[in-house]
């Protein structure tokens, strides 16, 4: 597995994920405004990465308060830090799990006295982030098994975007599942799409699904209905970014497509999340903020122009598929099928 | 209108499609493998154009036969002009367009005598090239004109690859209706595929609706069914390579699954193609022969590695579209609707 976050020294070292195939280089944060830069511009991606980034800016501005701002008592830092929690919280709109993460934080901080020394601040703040990121690694490996469970004869998957070692703490989510059925040889092939604009297929899930020696193919996203016609896809898993309560799940672009062709071709389609992406806020999917990214995404490649300069484009980043096209969300502590409300309630969360 | 194929002293000047927008290169073919390889390598693409250039092809090599291999009859032209045609068949396999005009051509050459000069065979062989030319575009106008008639009140258009001027002899097919959308005020916006992985939509389709004036925005392709779900899209046309006799038709990659969207989301379907586009030897969509590119259309841009090296890649060309998903046809002769067999029967052909 990708080790794609390390963090010592107060220094949360990212490994470049625009930069991948090709490149191997590691961005060294070592202040809150380069880990916001990093999540921004996607450096790194992932809802559950981005969330355990965000916990690891926190314990770096807070370090770098101490030291080089002098700053002794909690009471000297609460306001840097709302302002620091709230320009986190400004870095990429659709993914939950980050909200999430600082929602934890503030209940971490919630009844603090005053007087509490700064050291004790960097070392809980420490303790939250590595914490999250343990838990988000064995969340991981829990959707992994809970989706093999869903397999009983060897299975081709079709997946989008990346969702695996890269997109969290390790193993991944839909890529997870894909990693397990693996080890369980339950897995015959996966279909990757290559995940226009950014290529998160291509460039990513490849790179990873080729480091386990997991057979794959890569094709065009457009492709996937096509293949189901021609019978190559057994079930499709996606990952999420966030999830309403009635199941309406945000994710990358695209997959609101996938869900249709599969629905149409009758194709199990499955969203593997932790239960960290549900936002239990939002009685529906329409509440969710879509990100819109830059054009040049589509009308760039590496600075070199691939249309026309200037023209319209339409890039929401994220989209959002109805619980009703979804056959399950296998999270942690299992499958959630429909009515989705009620499954979660079955939780008890 | 872009002219992206000028023919004049035996020499074929085509647009070179690969470099466009940041480039205009015109390639200079002066024999027929020149020809078949602008073909291959898509420095001309699209169905009708690679017809018209085929015919010049064959002008280009009964001239250089008589010129530089000194062949006086078309006797003793007649086996190297077999060979021609073949080898211009081998050039793509989907699109029928080639094969019906080269049929056309056997039909022209079917009753000639031994001993006829080729100087005559070169000017019938001209002559047939430039009528193929003038006739696609005078079809491409009809198609337009037939397909605007389907339209009451301002539409906004979602379309996939390029099918306008650049892909035809002029005026463009799937293009051609939008085009006269926009003459007949009929026409609000238009949302272009990028159309991966050949981006003709991104370098193609935006430049030439840009340079008409016509409102657009760019997508990635996989954004098309969200789209139609944000209520975005009123119709999809679409062009062909082939259509079998049932109305089953193929397109680039990624039309079978717009098809699916769109009839998900009730948005209505239609194919834009010139007669010669039907092959009527084929019962259905089944029998048509898929091309399937290089890996490196997906694995690269521009040489640079956009993907592990190596890797597996799915690479259809194009998707084939059951006649069912079409809402119609639109031809130079009218609007074809299902039942297709009955309804191209009317046309009496």
């Amino acid at each position: 597995m990708f080790a794609a976050m390390e963090f010592s020294d107060f220094t949360l070292r990212l490994l470049d994920q625009r930069l991948l195939p090709g490149q191997i280089e590691w961005l060294q944060c070592r202040d809150l405004g380069a880990v916001c830069e990093a999540i921004e511009t996607m450096a790194v991606r992932g809802a559950p990465a981005i969330a355990t980034s965000a916990a690891y800016g926190l314990v770096i501005d807070a370090h770098v308060a101490q030291i080089e701002g002098g700053i002794q008592y909690w009471q000297d830092y609460k306001d840097r830090w709302e302002t620091a929690v709230n320009r986190l919280l400004q870095t990429r709109p659709t993914a939950v799990n980050l909200q999430n993460a600082l929602k934890g934080h503030r209940h971490l901080v919630g009844e603090w006295p005053e007087e509490l020394p700064m050291a004790k601040v960097v070392e809980a703040f420490e303790q939250f982030a590595s914490r999250l990121q343990a838990d988000d690694l064995a969340t991981c490996q829990q959707i992994g098994s809970h989706g093999a469970e869903l397999v009983e004869s060897p299975v081709r998957v079709l997946t989008h975007c990346n969702t695996g070692s890269l997109a969290t703490a390790g193993y991944g989510t839909a890529l997870g599942v894909i990693r397990r059925l693996h080890e369980e040889d339950k897995l015959v092939h996966v279909l990757v799409d290559e995940t226009r604009p950014f290529l998160q297929g291509s460039r990513l899930t490849a790179l990873e699904l080729r480091q386990e020696g997991i057979p794959f193919a890569l094709q065009v996203d457009a492709a996937a209905a096509f293949a189901m016609k021609e019978g190559k896809v057994d079930m499709v898993v996606v990952g999420a970014d966030r999830i309403a309560s009635n199941g309406d799940t945000a994710n990358k672009i695209g997959t609101y497509n996938l869900a249709v062709a599969a629905y149409y071709h009758n194709v199990p389609f499955y969203v593997a999340a932790p239960l960290s992406t549900f936002d239990f806020d939002l009685k529906s999917g329409q509440m969710i903020p879509i990100e819109q990214r830059p054009a040049s995404e589509l009308t760039e490649f590496k600075r070199q122009h691939v249309a026309p300069e200037g023209i319209e484009v339409w890039n929401p980043s994220f989209d959002v598929t109805p619980a009703e096209l979804i056959n399950g969300i296998i999270t942690e502590r299992g499958v959630l099928t429909a009515p989705y409300q009620q499954s979660i309630a079955g939780f008890d969360l």
